[in-house]
């Protein structure tokens, strides 16, 4: 249909835990990517079946059978995989498939941290600490450059990236001096599709709660790249669950100290070309919905004059930008492709 | 982005009514259409704004001003033209841009019914009684062939959309000689964004019931097709309002005297090359979501012979295939496009 | 506070698995009963532990501690025991609390059979079939007479109850003759508090999908039932699973020979005096929600002379009526009490 | 059934706009008082009809008529009346309603300024500002005591209630010092039952948005009676609206110079005998659900030194403690009953 379609060699890719729900939205786009094609997937849980069985919006689109990760396959059929599997077990896998000579997008928060010791306090002992140093954050807006010849991408958490994009500005500019607060609130595919009793509909459904506050381990992640965006202080991560499938909002409460800082210009400036960031100023607020289903961070801000502190506000949606959109983001960057190439589908608004 | 992009000629339509729900939907689906440019639009409610201001999600994608449809303007800007007004409304509108050679795409109930007179008796007397006889009814997976040339296009209706393409098949097969039952639900699009108590969010949320048993308007309507494709008696319709957004499934009871039908073989014959149909079978019923944000219908059946009832179930979008979707691939079918064109996203899950 | 809290004597009682969703609404209505004391609380997965460490709604409202259910203790406590226990782990429980002089309302399907080999067919081989006999169905409009001294109480299936209500009186006047259709709506508590991927809030979120059409176990449970009424016929019975938490609306479809049948005057005749039976008549449907967290069933019906169908709609919350509150309802028959003791709250409405 | 319904007298009240959310929560709650009768109600939009017509749901429960709000009819009806009209409407009425004799809970805006010129600011020139004055807070926590001998009673708005509950026991112990920051999130019936667009399911459904940052109108209510409790900067309060009917969650910020403070002490000593305050302490932060429907207020808190910042959580029901159940705890206080009388109903879970 698409003349694109029509291209002679599409990039062989693969999928390693292919049906959870970070994994089935990697197949929902990038089954209609111009430049790719679904080489290998694999799922632990149900191996052997059709992710149209499982997710029958994928029929006559995905069609390709679900496998066991064995390294070898995977790597003789897919120079480039995207690694969706639970923390911890990705970083073995990822190593070995860096061995292998593939590249490696992984989802999971093993190669986040700089620092082994951060990843063991918060999650465990690293099983591949010697990776870590050349593992780039796999957030375009500010790792760019360096994503394009990664080996290894570490995609940012959910909670990270919509924090991140509305605080780096800040935090490059020499505003984020003092402890920054972040009013986070998740859809519930934040929590994977793992059968747990506090994510049944009738747990989730007309309710709303904190939860981890302080206590998140996005939290450490958020600060990591803070820090090295010039904050001199740490931040208060409070998340929270949102009755919503998808979609993440962050409210974020900084202190600045000298008066109104010229906000609109940060923004303006750091993301004036960026193809995935819009701006809505300081008269229209973001909503969750106008991100749903695309790699959209939309991003509001507001000066208080009487509390002296800046509220910047971001959506994404936690599946898409928070996830695996960013990651096809990310793959795009690495092919040297557009970046929007396969993530140009508007919001499913209303 | 897409080579597609680059056509060297797009076709301009318009949208007229373009920020109620079924407009906006246009937007959503023709603004990545690869042969088509958004030309002109209109809205009565927010003349002289654009529609990003209106729909957040727009922003980048739809950059058009709502204008008034002065009928002259809109001629001259489209030879297509969508009108996504309401029924009463959209007749004399359509009459005027036919008169000035436009072809045109209604999405009311205006040129739905072939005899004036059911109309009047359901909706009101008809503004352009002379028209009735040239409208192509704009299920294309039963009239593609006049669609074709067709200058007026009445796409169906929500509930005879998904209630048609499941019983089309038995009627020809002359299986429809007792009533049949449609119970059908329905999201909330279905009823507009006019601004009524009854749609508010605490009313519609955590309910569910039926309503205008036997007396809904889209009764008529799938009468007049059934009967056209060979049934013998009429339907008892009874829709019912689900708190979802999007979505409708119909499950409807037939009769069926002489033991099992060929069910299987009837939904191969007619359906088994329609781009958007989806046959389920007898052992996966449809689910609402896997057809969500796009133009499928997805159909299951079973056969209970102790009742002797064939039991048909169809989910579509009543935004998409109930109504812009399809409203899209009449289009396609009338400019000689694949049928699939702009019509290629996977639905939105989870 | 009530003057009927400060009752001398409360009938102290029991309730056997009491974190399920059946067994929390057991507690939320038995803490507020005029006439009971909750004395026994049992929980498999969280003994030791206090109900309200669980659902925190209960501080202050239910201090019992969660116990494992001991035999010995559980009659030492109570004379009269709700099982809330899973099918099969039920029947000898019961059997055993019966042995040592308990009278025990089970909320489980076990004793809901007549005839073992039905609930063989069904679930498995009956562990207690000799107690078939002297159960009691515990539908008080159908039974209550037997019930005031009924030593075992079956509280039926939620869809059982929805549908029966509807139906009984088109039964008992003969007018069941052709296979009624039963097309049912049930809110994801019905399914449990189980740790199930497919009742995931993002699984059953924005979608509608029929499931075990003419296979539901609460099929041959309707049949039981009808054909003591007098029907002749079986059912087509097809559950759908709806995206709220509680609430259950059956839409059913009953051919009828010789015209319109007296339906006002059959539920007048039957319902008239009944305390938890609200007659919506032919004007205004049923809905979810005006039942929502009560007692209640709601009923509405229309004649459809073209088809020669009656529609009857009953609306019941599956929490309520369809379990935890008519098994209250069982309790106050069983204790001579006025039926609607400790369940006088209206629905939460809005 | 309950003894206390066998009072010899009751005390007949009077509901004006009893259609509108406030208004029927009042009807569902006072339809079950044990000491008063609803002797009078009014409804513009529906006079003449039934409630139990509106809202099926109170079938059996509420049956007096509506009629139109004229103040000597309402006077010689009632000796009590609550207000549920819109702000501006409401002042009129209640200045007539006290020069008749009656004592009035007003639910709108009107007297809870102490200041008209504040109003004025927000709303509209008052129209009864000598009445001011007099009217005392309707937050029987604080105003306890003057409430007892009351003739107008302002019953705060719903975000400053959630708001008030959290943060007065640190004004009052001297630790408001910085500007607080509340994070509040609402569902959407604290918007009322008018048709506006952005109220529509479709519209509010899997959204989440923030709106009137740092400009809502119940920021300078919250603010003033901050200040009286020894408050010494104002808040900055940025308000969400959350897709649940009901429901309102504040998670709130308070930086505080000088190490931890001794939060658990402060709240004990405030709520510890209070019976709708649940103090959830340090290590369960309150989740919406465990308020829905009733008149509690959950309280959670959490120090985190690193930020130096106090966060404590608050979750009321924006229809029970945010509005008609504070209401009905002040009548209680003002006729000298048990505050818990007609609010003791666990909250609906799941």
């Amino acid at each position: 249909m698409e003349a694109s379609r029509a291209l002679a060699t599409r990039v062989p890719v693969a999928v390693l835990g292919a049906t959870g729900y970070t994994g089935v939205e990697l197949l929902r786009l990038l089954a209609r990517h111009p430049a790719v094609e679904l080489a290998f997937l694999s799922s632990e849980q149900y191996r052997d079946r059709r992710a149209a069985d499982i997710y029958p919006f994928l029929a006559g689109i995905v069609e390709t059978a679900l496998r066991a990760p064995e390294p070898a396959e995977v790597a003789a059929a897919a120079g480039i995989v995207f690694t969706a599997l639970p923390h911890g077990a990705a970083a073995p896998v990822v190593a070995e498939l860096v061995r292998r000579g593939c590249r490696v997008i992984d989802l999971s928060a093993d190669f986040r941290f700089r620092d082994a010791a951060v990843y063991a306090r918060w999650y465990a002992t690293h099983p591949a600490p010697e990776l870590l140093a050349e593992a780039v954050y796999g957030l375009p807006e500010l790792y760019r450059t360096r994503l394009r010849d990664a080996r290894i991408v570490a995609c940012p958490g959910c909670y990270p990236t919509g924090a991140l994009l509305g605080l780096v500005p800040l935090a490059r500019a020499g505003l984020l001096r003092e402890p920054v607060i972040i009013d986070a609130k998740s859809g519930t595919t934040g929590a994977g599709r793992g059968a747990k009793v506090e994510q049944l509909f009738a747990e989730v459904n007309e309710n709303f709660r904190p939860y981890a506050i302080g206590e998140h381990r996005h939290g450490p992640e958020i600060d990591q790249e803070l820090h090295a965006a010039g904050a001199t202080r740490g931040t208060l991560f409070v998340p929270h669950l949102l009755p919503v499938s998808r979609g993440l909002l962050s409210t974020m409460y900084v202190r600045i100290a000298g008066g109104r800082p010229p906000l609109e210009e940060l923004f303006q400036r750091a993301y004036g070309s960026e193809p995935f960031v819009v701006l809505r100023g300081e008269q229209a607020p973001p909503e969750l919905r106008e991100v749903r289903g695309t790699n959209r961070c939309a991003i509001g801000w507001r000066w208080d004059g009487a509390s002296g502190q800046a509220i910047v506000v971001t959506a994404i949606d936690n599946l898409g930008k928070g996830a695996s959109g960013q990651a096809v983001q990310c793959l795009n960057v690495m092919l040297g492709l557009p970046e929007t190439a396969g993530l140009e589908a508007p919001a499913l608004v209303p």
